[in-house]
């Protein structure tokens, strides 16, 4: 057969949904490859990712392990909730958001008892009311919290929650999906957090099909026989990739895209951490100040608006219409959501993503320009 | 940003593992996307993806839906089991290899009661040992059948098994991860099917990360409720797409990798099943044919040989070992497992992919070249 090779495809299209982010073309070309994942020199590969992975969450090599799973964030978290509660194991979760309702429906569905914890979601979580709940409900041995809650755009306090958490002497999953590779996190110095779960097309700048955790091996041990699914089961995975020297997946992994993940990572330490932070920000200040600009009104005070997301309130007029927005937006090569995540109507523009504030400034004028051409004058939500 | 495209990286590498497989390089070039999923030409896309896909088992519009599911076959096998079995529900599995234990093994550990028949791993299962058994216990709802056995190589009678469960008046799931795309299959003409699950890496020739079924839809409904996990619910991915028009996923898919199920379509109609099988076919006739050559035994009889995988008996050399024979195959730019999957040492080859039989013809001359490097001269099995 004709194995030359075409050239990759490519739309100059901003993805702010977010994620999946707009991401580089070093990236997206590292997918081109056939590989053949019990190979070992993609053993080698994936020992060095876990490696690298790892290092993101602050674990510790012994102490804490990178495991893999095939799919999006919904599955590692539901993995996570499998192997570290036993079945009708009980976890509280304040409930941030779409993202923390997420949590509590895939714990129940799954045989666990979810606790939902009422919060305003407009601000992070006070750790007094999730002491206090603690201290009222003995039988709840966790607390699973979104770190950066995509419903909202807050991103919560995991260093301080922990310390409430540790302190009741109970342990933590932390929801890191669209906040592993921006903001810190430093699992060496959080030993109640069991478990830290995330995927790759969000703050890492990779695509969708993988999800990670960074999970401690005493609690990966202690977990063994209660997932209740062998596919979700951590511990059969943390236990296979031992036998096989830290290369192997059970099952057959995305390999393509796991490809795309190590490339990405060499951007991400290139760039640094505590830089991809800052240009989140800078990316965010646009954004918020640029549809203050034009009349809107941000979902969020300020002060509680993270770096990842900003949600704004759909405009009063009668000409709004979030999908004639979104369509218009496409036209000028900028894509967000065409749903919300919010109580209310909001539309919802990422920050994330291998994006610039000099891109953000322009999908800003891109929106300006929408709202012109679909004619929505009023730009007040109708209830501030 | 910088956003000029660097080429698709490409290796001129035979992958016989099987699968992933060997793709052709317009189906890698289509990973090369940002894309948003919840954009509506990507709900178009999808909503063209699972008519097409609806085809290729035999479904019919209405009676039967396409449901993706990110993740890998394992993960689809489980949804099925818990959709369509309630907790403690009892499936009979003909044990004919490696596939058939991991459903096993994926439905105990969900909670449902999995009993394997002995059957002969050498040959296509007995309807008549299905028959007798569902006769001798009632309580078994379910037959469970692996379609093409990549443990053993063996195809296994479809229609013949299902009309024997359907006289029982029992229901059947199909593992079909390495049939469909090359081995007929008429879900129209076998109501007793309930789904059918399998992958785009293998016949299909796409790449991993992606697994699909076609179920029916009044099963679906029936199943509601009772999966006991919210991401393998194959009824809430119903409802979520009916709801969507089709179009939507509930968690963000591999949207890159779904897109190159697309182009691997394209290249599967203009070739036609018929003619992908022939291909396949006339791949395992050269290398059956070249493996016993030079000396080697094939694990299956010549009549017992299916058109996906051939296994070979390990040389009773001393100086055989797997993993040198693999590397001087991949010094001969071939890849094939560095595992077996029978019950006695083997090597495994597979036939599938966007491969033919000359490249075939390569494969078996690196074969030669490779046992002569390693300098294996006894080359039948210690046991015949």
């Amino acid at each position: 057969m004709d194995f030359s090779v075409p050239p990759c495809e490519f739309r100059a299209m901003l993805l702010l949904t977010p994620g999946p982010v707009t991401t580089r073309p070093e990236v997206r070309a590292a997918l081109c490859e056939d590989i053949a994942p019990w190979d070992n020199s993609f053993k080698d590969f994936l020992a060095d990712l876990r490696a690298r992975i790892l290092v993101l969450a602050g674990g510790v090599t012994g102490t804490h392990a990178t495991l893999p799973l095939q799919g999006c964030g919904h599955f590692i978290t539901e993995a996570a909730l499998r192997t570290f509660l036993p079945p009708g194991g009980r976890i509280l979760v304040p409930a941030s958001g779409a993202y923390a309702d997420r949590m509590v429906r895939l714990a129940r569905e799954a045989g666990r008892v979810p606790v939902p914890l009422p919060i305003d979601q407009g601000r992070p979580a006070d750790p007094a009311a999730i002491v206090r709940a603690l201290a009222e409900d003995p039988t709840l041995t966790h607390v699973g919290v979104v770190y950066s809650e995509t419903g909202s755009g807050v991103i919560h306090d995991v260093p301080a929650i922990g310390a409430a958490v540790r302190q009741a002497g109970r342990r933590m999953i932390v929801d890191a999906v669209s906040a592993i590779g921006a903001l810190p996190l430093d699992m060496s110095a959080q030993p109640e957090i069991d478990a830290v779960v995330f995927t790759t097309n969000k703050c890492l700048e990779a695509l969708p099909g993988i999800a990670f955790t960074v999970a401690r091996v005493d609690r990966l041990l202690e977990g063994e026989g209660q997932a209740g699914s062998w596919s979700f089961d951590l511990t059969s995975i943390y236990q296979h990739a031992l036998r096989s020297g830290w290369g192997s997946f059970r099952f057959t992994p995305p390999a393509q895209v796991l490809k795309a993940v190590g490339r990405a990572l060499d951007f991400h330490d290139a760039e640094g951490r505590p830089a991809r932070l800052a240009r989140y920000t800078a990316n965010m200040r646009t954004l918020y100040a640029g549809v203050r600009a034009m009349g809107l009104k941000p979902w969020l005070a300020e002060q509680a608006q993270g770096p990842v997301i900003v949600n704004v309130h759909a405009p009063a007029d009668p000409a709004w219409d979030l999908q004639r927005f979104v369509d218009a937006l496409k036209r000028r090569d900028v894509l967000i959501s065409n749903f919300h995540n919010t109580p209310t109507p909001t539309f919802r523009v990422g920050c994330i993503g291998a994006i610039t504030p000099d891109d953000m400034g322009r999908a800003v004028q891109a929106m300006r320009e929408a709202l012109d051409e679909i004619g929505v004058k009023q730009r007040e939500p109708v209830l501030t």
